[in-house]
């Protein structure tokens, strides 16, 4: 589709499979795009059914894939996001049912107009076409961006972890039968092949053949993506969020919101990671949010103020001294960076340098703090007295979330089913020329 | 504002200009994201007296360029599209008027509601930040897209050809110190220094600093930037559009729109580059069509049964054999590449094969056709009996253009003001935690 590419993907003797798989995506693509949505619902309603009459041979290429991973050291948090059970298998079956209520973001007609000289001019969304993933251990990504996908009517590429790859290899083969048996592209869901990086790097390179590419996973592999990817890139997920508690704010209100973002689930994007207090509340609300953190377990690594006060307040026991490394650290651990600053354009200029720009929280009582927050600060979410963890798909009600977005092009923040199609414009006329007929 | 980003950008010692640039571009554009409308719209009425009671001085600076694209050699076309006059000055000064009428997109609630826990969510048009424009010839080009970019809260780095280096810098001196004469920072509009390649590849490299990079021009340049940039680009502009003839269609309504999507302006991305005729409806179409483009001066490279429909009829004095080449070239001249297919099916093929994607048109009496086209056929325009030609800016109600985007992420098709703009999500709450607060 692309007039430009000069990549390896439009050398049509090139022999990789990977990009065979893409281009059999393409073909599927362009099959799935004008399906109505019962065409695709069924198809998800056959996959929901089949997850769960077939749930032993996926749990038993699983069990292989955590016992090589137990072979290999590998720790008992990842073991167990790895790990698939007749319970975890039924979960995603219903999730891609809760897929299936979703409406069809296809077909919608976005904006519409007659213009001057009669012309009807509709721009309709399509999908993108084909869309690759690449992601780590959670084999419940698996099925569930298969499911977003076809609902949206893209074909998908996924290209899992090399550690998961006998439960993603038996959860596609799952899928695909049942796409088929339902009458669509068996190759509208496929695992790339290859568990060597080599996979990746082709897909990065199979421009005019894969859409956009959406790394789901570590700051490593996104960076990976985000710069060697001649496909267009959706990047998504790191968060160095912030919480700022302003001058005059609800230390009750201040203290629940930091703990909630900092402590409620750390290992994620959207908990907090450094908190930013006014000066002037900071003698009254460092002691307590001190002493919470650390009953919560959690480790300050606080600036120069910051330590002093812990001292005054005897609660220094988990306060370390800041690096310039920590302001920029996305911990996802029970670790966060903390500093006082002299006013609210202080903060902002602090989350302007250091942020990732995914969410940041301030907590105040003053309307003007809020307007001038939420004006200057330019992240994916900024949230007025509520906490970080709020920036999610299912909690802003897009029932779906294929990512976050920390972006600004295409799609920024969540991205539900909307972000994942492109639109069209579509211009019905009666002969309408522009200009004049030459020679006539 | 990337925090995955390990290129050159993120070197905060590099002392490269163009960097330098675009770090003055991002202050700037951090100064320019809160401003009302009012401010931005008092600085572009400032541009457009600034651009008339000035236009003396840029006249001259431009006399320079255009005498030495003479030297050189190069041809009068160009040197028409180089050259300005009072005139075109005054006419640069009206369109920037023109943008001064159109709403502003900062600010617009793109979708809002309160959620079940009672959080206001709402999505709201923001700046993109610091967009780069990468573009040839046209000096008019380079007010334009300023005001664009001012109107849409967003600072520009502008790198325009060097042949129209001298004329580009007078331009934005007067665009600068209007926009400085009116309160906001010259640095929202800056010219990229250096006239070589080099200062190209500086800014494709900028990531993290220059927040979108917008080629206009020719396809070698745009390939250029889609291959090489770590910046997110926009891709605009080639354009091998397609006129298909269905079988029944009305023969009169098949050739005006024919010869104006072809010869009404063929410099442009919309014009027609290739005709595809249903075989049902050849014998009769075929005759008149190739007299007609005869009459209009276009050179016909036809297929087997083209060629021979000519011969037979005696117009094959500007017909010539078609080679595979033919079918994916954007001549942007007299010529044509013309087919014959056996179906609407096969024409649909023909153009997923060989277009570029930009706009495609079919002349059609049958509903279905219509319905059948507009399903599968994936440009970012599809035409129904109307001309290519009306996939504009302009022509689509949008008041302004900053290119056609012929990719499908983002922005497909003419883009408007709303198009150089990302969103950002306000959550609004009043204390709201999500599943708990550890510790209480």
């Amino acid at each position: 589709m692309t007039s430009v590419s000069t990549s390896p993907a439009t050398d049509r003797t090139a022999p990789s499979p990977v990009l065979e798989c893409a281009r059999r995506a393409r073909g599927a693509a362009e099959a799935l795009a004008p399906l109505p949505r019962a065409a695709k619902d069924a198809a998800l309603l056959a996959v929901a059914d089949a997850l769960e009459s077939r749930a032993a041979e996926i749990v038993e290429a699983n069990a292989g894939d955590v016992a090589r991973a137990r072979e290999t050291g590998t720790s008992e948090s990842v073991v167990d996001r790895l790990t698939l059970t007749p319970e975890r298998v039924r979960a995603m079956a219903s999730d891609v049912r809760d897929v299936v209520a979703l409406p069809d973001p296809v077909g919608e007609v976005v904006r519409g107009s007659t213009l001057p000289n009669g012309i009807d001019l509709r721009q309709v969304r399509v999908p993108l076409g084909v869309v690759g993933i690449v992601y780590e251990a959670r084999p419940n990504v698996t099925v569930d961006a298969a499911a977003l996908c076809v609902k949206s009517g893209n074909a998908v590429l996924l290209r899992g972890s090399s550690s998961a790859y006998a439960s993603n290899r038996a959860l596609v083969a799952v899928v695909r039968d049942a796409v088929a048996g339902a009458g669509l592209p068996a190759d509208a869901v496929q695992l790339v092949p290859g568990e060597s990086r080599d996979s990746v790097r082709e897909l990065m390179r199979a421009r005019g053949l894969v859409d956009v590419l959406i790394p789901r996973g570590g700051a490593s592999l996104i960076r990976t993506v985000v710069e060697e990817s001649t496909v267009p890139v959706i990047e998504t997920g790191t968060g160095n969020c912030h919480v700022y508690v302003d001058a005059g704010a609800d230390l009750r209100m201040a203290l629940d919101i930091l703990l909630n973002s900092k402590a409620q689930r750390p290992s994620v994007c959207n908990a907090a990671e450094t908190l930013l207090v006014h000066e002037d509340i900071a003698a009254e609300f460092l002691p307590p949010a001190l002493a919470a953190l650390a009953g919560a377990g959690v480790t300050v690594h606080g600036d120069e103020r910051v330590v002093a006060a812990a001292e005054a307040a005897g609660t220094s026991a988990r306060v370390v001294p800041a690096t310039a490394e920590d302001w920029e650290t996305e911990y996802l651990s029970y670790d966060i960076a903390a500093a006082v600053v002299p006013s609210l354009d202080a903060a902002v200029a602090h989350i302007r340098e250091w942020s990732s720009g995914h969410t940041e929280a301030i907590v105040t009582s003053s309307q003007s703090s809020a307007r001038r927050f939420t004006q200057l600060v330019d992240s994916t979410t900024v949230a007025v007295n509520a906490s970080t963890r709020f920036t999610d798909g299912s909690e802003f009600g897009f029932g779906a979330e294929i990512g976050i977005s920390t972006q600004k092009l295409h799609a920024r923040g969540p991205m539900g089913l909307p972000e994942m199609t492109s639109t069209k414009y579509v211009v019905t006329g009666d002969g309408h020329v522009r200009g004049g007929v030459p020679g006539s």
